[in-house]
């Protein structure tokens, strides 16, 4: 019996990986005043058509299920956020800034960096439309990774601004109707063929591909890098005009995140979508609105290849997943009062193993280093004192049962609670 | 657009519930030394099938995936750990003592305390078949509830012994192919009628219904409760041979947890299945196995109906939740400034929240109170200076810009760095 393919299994090791990116994506998005929400995993096949068109269908696990409902497994978050938002916008102060750390699933060929169950971080600000808000989310989105040790040297945000390339079309007398076709094949520039990419932009050609090449000049994109720099996080930012992700719906700042050598896929990708929640919501809230979504798998192989982020990572792995204290029982006679003790530790908050079933000290001992604990108590010859070993440092000293507690706060440093 | 029946919205509320309820699973599962897995989401539907015969899909979230895959979404987590028990066991020493919290599916009739889609704990120990396992695991399942400050007044766990009946039965010369039938007419009794039970149970039924009334005797369950004692926890058990569960894997010990009063539904069960692995591998892996699930929804009832463990957790999320820092733009001119600053407090750990936008000072400070902030930081006429407000005391002090980082250190009571 296997498991299905693009999806993992995730043993202690993997568990840990995963925790750990959890664990930072939480701690910055809280150090910027993001609360947390959550969504179902499966919502009706009818949401993702809605803001996708019915194509997204392809890519879904969706089927109909027992009660005749046409259901899918969430491909991505934000149709689930329009929804709730539109129901209980009224209940929370504007600007609302929302995180959410959950499970997604597409039904989509396996490749490097891409499979049919991940994790994913989304951030969204809703109820502003001030630029301040585009900076604030992108200093986030960085800042994130700086919490994996990431620098500017390991990473890039491409910013670029639907609004550049529509300001651009309007000027030059395109008709509204065609800048969506248009603004497609930019997104797809370098990944068709150049004669394609001209043949499809007609009379335009000439102009976009200088564009595409020398890149734009634009003041509102020019403001948000000023923003990022009044924070010391300008390095990390290049202005891209050639980013303006192939999703309709955006309607402003656009950015993706990718490692600076280029190997991998996007790491982050996202923008300001003003009219979506409008369009979801069936006209019932009109909210502007911004967002990015953050993979762990792709996160997880940049960490993997950048040598000082992974030994960070290894290191808080090593130390979270470290038991305090393992409880040596040389003498099966005092294994009850072991017991008792163990159940007053671990009722102070101290992680606590010993061995189940008699078992030789030296094994014990084996597995108190195994476990990463610090300390060793030994219940033996000595009682009604437990000789205490800092594993360490290797020096033992023998404690008297009822001292035993304060001792080991004292060795771990825990403020008397009196 | 709504959401499925028997799914839910986590809004900011629900979901600081949530973390509540991970963060004390997961802190009382590492006192006991288990450590963290997870497993997919989507399993192959035979999966299910092979540990609860084909009736089980009738309950599954299951459908044709676009790979013509039989697939369901997950209703339990065994099957998952005896799929990956039996695939990797080798890599571990033995006993293994792993948890995990992940989402389980279930598609049936929504009702008090069970829905389509909940979030579960499960705790297993894999490879040991000594009573003391069972003893540990009983142990962690009450500190759990502990961890919740629910108390023996509130919740009781009735253990049971499958071996105590099959013994019964062997005793009594019963045929080996009747136990599971006799044992599920004893899953029912109380459930179904009294004439019905008489029935079933045919020529066995006076000294069955004399033992369900009166209890039976087990050595083993006395050694059981013993254990308990040690650890101080005895208060918290019934033994109760009335608790079989239904299903037909369980080989030892089972255990059910239930709020006192006995409004509510089980808050977990489990118990010993030390065949399972081995019928789930193709008997290619034997491993003796113990474990239970714990469920959110019913957890969540009863901590609402416990009064002390509502106040604890009311207090327990309303800390959590708290930005540490307000920073008040009272100036629009030192805005850069204040974001510089910002940016160094939040990358040294704070939660700091501020207006995006130019706002009444009064309306900050609300904004302030309603982030739950310690402190405000006032950008003003007073630059270089910062205005430090402390919003529990209302005392105020001008702290020059260069020294606010060591100030604000100081009120945290964070320890010098250097």
């Amino acid at each position: 019996m296997q498991k299905l393919p693009g999806f993992r299994d995730f043993l202690p090791d993997d568990c840990a990986v995963r925790n750990y990116i959890f664990a930072r994506w939480r701690e910055v998005a809280r150090r910027y005043g993001f609360v947390e929400w959550e969504g179902p995993i499966l919502e009706p096949t009818e949401l993702y058509k809605k803001k996708s068109g019915s194509e997204i269908v392809d890519q879904l696990f969706n089927f109909t299920d027992k009660g005749e409902r046409e259901v899918a497994m969430r491909p991505e978050l934000t149709p689930t956020l329009a929804r709730v938002v539109a129901a209980h916008e009224r209940e929370f102060k504007k600007p609302l800034k929302w995180f959410s750390i959950g499970r997604f699933f597409r039904f989509e060929k396996q490749q490097r960096g891409r499979l049919r169950e991940h994790f994913q971080l989304n951030c969204d600000i809703i109820g502003e439309t001030a630029l301040a808000a585009d900076i604030e989310l992108l200093a986030l989105c960085i800042d994130l990774l700086r919490a994996f040790g990431l620098t500017e040297n390991d990473v890039v945000v491409r910013i670029s601004d639907r609004e550049f390339w529509t300001d651009f079309l309007r000027e030059r007398n395109v008709p509204a109707d065609r800048w969506d076709n248009l603004l497609q094949v930019i997104d797809k520039f370098g990944r068709e063929s150049r004669e394609k990419t001209i043949e499809k932009l007609g009379e335009l050609a000439d102009l976009v591909l200088k564009v595409l090449s020398e890149g734009g000049k634009s003041e509102k994109l020019d403001r948000l890098v000023d923003g990022l720099r009044d924070r010391g996080l300008a390095e990390f930012v290049d202005i891209d005009v050639r980013i303006v992700r192939g999703l309709a719906y955006y309607t402003g700042i656009v950015f993706e995140l990718f490692d600076r050598a280029g190997n991998l896929r996007a790491i982050a990708g996202g923008g300001r979508y003003d009219n979506l929640i409008q369009q979801l919501s069936d006209d019932a809230v009109s909210m502007p609105a911004l967002g990015f979504a953050m993979g762990d798998v792709v996160l997880g192989e940049v960490v993997n290849e950048t040598p000082h982020a992974l030994k960070q990572m290894q290191q808080a792995i090593a130390a979270e997943r470290k038991i305090d204290i393992y409880v040596v029982i040389a003498k099966e006679k005092h294994r009850a009062d072991a017991l008792a003790q163990i159940q007053q530790l671990r009722d102070h908050g101290y992680r606590v193993d010993y061995p189940l079933t008699p078992t030789k000290v030296a094994r014990q001992f084996q597995a108190a280093e195994d476990g990463g604990a610090s300390l060793a108590l030994l219940y033996g010859d000595e009682w009604p004192q437990v000789k205490v070993k800092n594993l360490t440092t290797r020096e033992e000293s023998l404690i008297p049962n009822k001292a035993l507690l304060d001792s080991v706060a004292k060795f771990f440093n825990v403020p008397d609670s009196a």
